[in-house]
């Protein structure tokens, strides 16, 4: 394709030849001609002058040392985005439903969704314009998929879960499962029926093997573009705000709530029935075992600002030093008695 | 439903009108008339004045301060699990089995039991009265269910799994996979077959996508009443002893045992041949690197008894006043030699 | 079996009776008559003089207190796992295409390979001789799966994954889901095409539940003889180095590369973009966030050499002990002021 195709619609200028073929993506470092790469990390900067790409995604402030055509943009990656959609190989699927699946009464399955082989539909599940499941997904009884949603195979969606559009499910997700709901009686354990439902909003992505319980009595709630990584678990009552995104391996216990635009590193954790703000980020392996309301970084177990966790690992670092210090304050003052 | 009806069985007192119509549950701040709340956790009790629940499930001393009828037990929140019950909207199931489902040679399914559509049953397997299987199992050669069991939606049993009665297993969890047994020769690592099972004993719950390895000459050993959350993973040949309850991503190694009535926080981990004695409490993302055969509540990696842990990270969080008072001490004998 | 059948091919030397019959394997401690045990933990010595195994395998410093059959080897760990295999009772599989497998176009299949009930063939999927699927595995368009591979049940591959020969991979693992890749533009996410594979060469062993995901520009790695446990989370574009070995529950962020030989212990985890030399041997819930080049045991977040992690604990839980001795500095340096 032309450059000049690929870059319709979007906010870029053109420093060279706009007409140049692109043939696919590369990075910046590896890339063949008739590629096109992006700069973003200053790290990859170093490769800009003898790259081989035909063209190079950057910030005007990188178009001057560009030796080849540049596509000028204040977010180049996002530019990226946008290209590398052109030469997407993920498999199309064709509209209709597989003679293999086996469907419950009363579903409503839009005449453009596509149901993989061996699905499960059970009674009253609603599936909308362009929905598309892979092979092998379970949808529980009276479930509703919006428009545009797309499920990989094997996943498992329980009843009455509500998904909205463009939602994106990767294979072996779990949505709606059981809260961990347990009263103790006479030194055994009971379940408490778990009656709420999950709600997943439009544009929310749930990684491979993600986890999500349905909520006790309320919901659990995953709002409107939500991203979360794989292998992530979601408590029962969990409510996670708008836009939050969260790395691999989080765990976040049961009714905590976590605002808009938060960021979750890997492996961190959230204690139950805790609270973070709007605009909170939390770096990987961070055990959030308060509430953070403000604005911040955090870091830590348990958490503190990121600049004060950093200041107070180096100072455990220097326990020796310290030590040592205590031992020559001591030496001097045990001189002083024996003079 | 009458009140009268749903408490029947329950060792409860009415304070009020037995006769109410209850129509669902509700939590205590945001019930409507006609709702059945209850009221456990003290920071809640500020909305107990004000609910518009038609009756409220709550301990003798809360009981003076509720305007509506009461239902007064001793464990309001098992008491609350057992009227729950009576609202669950979880799908039933039919006896039988599904036309897709492939079975090996020699089953016994008791006529009782339901198997969803597309579970694949090994040869030899054995099926309980009651038992019901959600669409997409796969349950391995020999492998025996017993009555009353649930597995839901996509579980997978490997062969020779024993899974006693009122088991629950959530959706994606894989029993008996081989555990991470590997010798090393000549540089590189040779698996080592992995010849035992795995034991559910009656009560066992265990959670979405959660792993439980079969043993490598002995058992891997879930005892009875043991509920295991979403996500956990438990190595080849460990022991857990009855009515446990370990939540979320938690990881056990191999050949770890853990006593009863003990309880593991939500990402903590355990060392490979260590041992919890009965009645211990480890803390979310605690790592049990060394046995700790004492009951109580332990945390910190390695862990140590609460209290102790607190007070040292409450030291820690202190390390800079620590040093100002070193540089004073430093700063006063610096100036008397001086002098 | 005969003794002298089973270590046919294996460099040992027998000291005592050849002939005894082995039915099968033990432990050490709990062995009956007509088992064989191995003794390789010198914790478990003391069961030597007292078992009742009919044959030990041990080294020759061992050899000398066996009281029964000796099969004294440098390896007891590796040459048990080669007798141990005779004993394996993993369902056998035959050759063939189950009736109820669905078959894309233009798919190689060999003749010796066996596809279980359910499983899903994308269109020009290829597998190898003797490959087992277990029932109910997703295989995308274009992947290939080289010979002697066995997939259990319950797995799923995307599209154009390149699998090795004699790799083994546990049910619910996700191989080659889109990577976590998001770019941010006016407040909100957008996914970033993930247009690179997951190759997996030779002998790798990918555990239960574990997700790999595919690159997002290059692919995704994992060398020849690498061993991932269960519950492991790979992101795009990680590197993994032969004969690796990785514990269960660990994550490894984007763009990280392992080296050869390394070894991770369990639920540590490794951020983006760093590396870890050969030989890096990283200790359980050890959170690696920089880049470690030297070969050594490392622990701690940030990881420090484990000789350093160590002592560093050790001084930790000795501040109260340093926050005494300041006390006593300064009431000294007090009682002088008050002299």
């Amino acid at each position: 394709m032309k450059l000049s195709e690929l870059i319709q619609g979007l906010e870029v200028t053109i420093q060279g030849d706009a007409n140049c073929i692109i043939k696919g993506v590369s990075t910046i470092q590896e890339a063949e001609p008739n590629r096109i790469a992006f700069l973003m990390n200053p790290a990859y900067r170093k490769f800009l002058a003898t790259t081989k790409a035909s063209a190079v995604i950057l910030t005007e402030a990188e178009a001057k040392n560009c030796p080849v055509t540049a596509v000028i943009t204040s977010n180049p990656y996002y530019v990226y985005a946008k290209i590398a959609a052109y030469f997407d190989n993920h498999p199309k699927t064709l509209a209709g439903i597989h003679p293999t699946v086996v469907i419950g009464k009363d579903c409503k399955v839009s005449p453009t969704a596509s149901v993989g082989p061996h699905c499960v539909l059970g009674d009253g599940v609603t599936l909308g314009d362009h929905v598309v499941l892979g092979a092998g997904c379970v949808i529980g009884e009276y479930t509703e998929i919006g428009d545009q949603t797309r499920l990989d195979a094997n996943v498992t969606l329980y009843h009455r879960i509500k998904v909205g559009k463009r939602v994106l499910i990767l294979s072996g997700a779990v949505i709606g499962s059981d809260g961990f709901g347990l009263a103790k009686s006479k030194g055994s354990w009971h379940r408490v029926p778990q009656l709420g439902t999950v709600i997943l909003e439009d544009d929310v992505e749930v990684g491979a093997n993600t986890t999500i319980d349905r909520g006790a009595i309320d919901n659990t709630v995953i709002s409107k573009g939500v991203k979360l990584d794989n292998q992530i678990q979601i408590g029962h009552n969990v409510y996670i705000g708008e836009n939050t995104a969260i790395a691999g391996c989080v765990g976040i216990a049961g009714s905590s709530t976590i605002g808009k635009n938060c960021m979750m590193g890997g492996g961190s954790g959230m204690a139950g029935h805790v609270t973070l703000g709007d605009n909170v980020v939390v770096t990987g392996m961070t055990g959030v075992t308060k509430s953070l309301l403000e604005p911040g970084v955090y870091s830590g177990f348990p958490p503190v600002p990121n600049a004060e966790w950093r200041k107070t690992q180096a100072r455990i670092s220097r326990l020796k030093q310290l030590t040592d210090r205590i031992k020559a304050l001591e030496a001097i003052l045990e001189g002083e008695k024996n003079i």
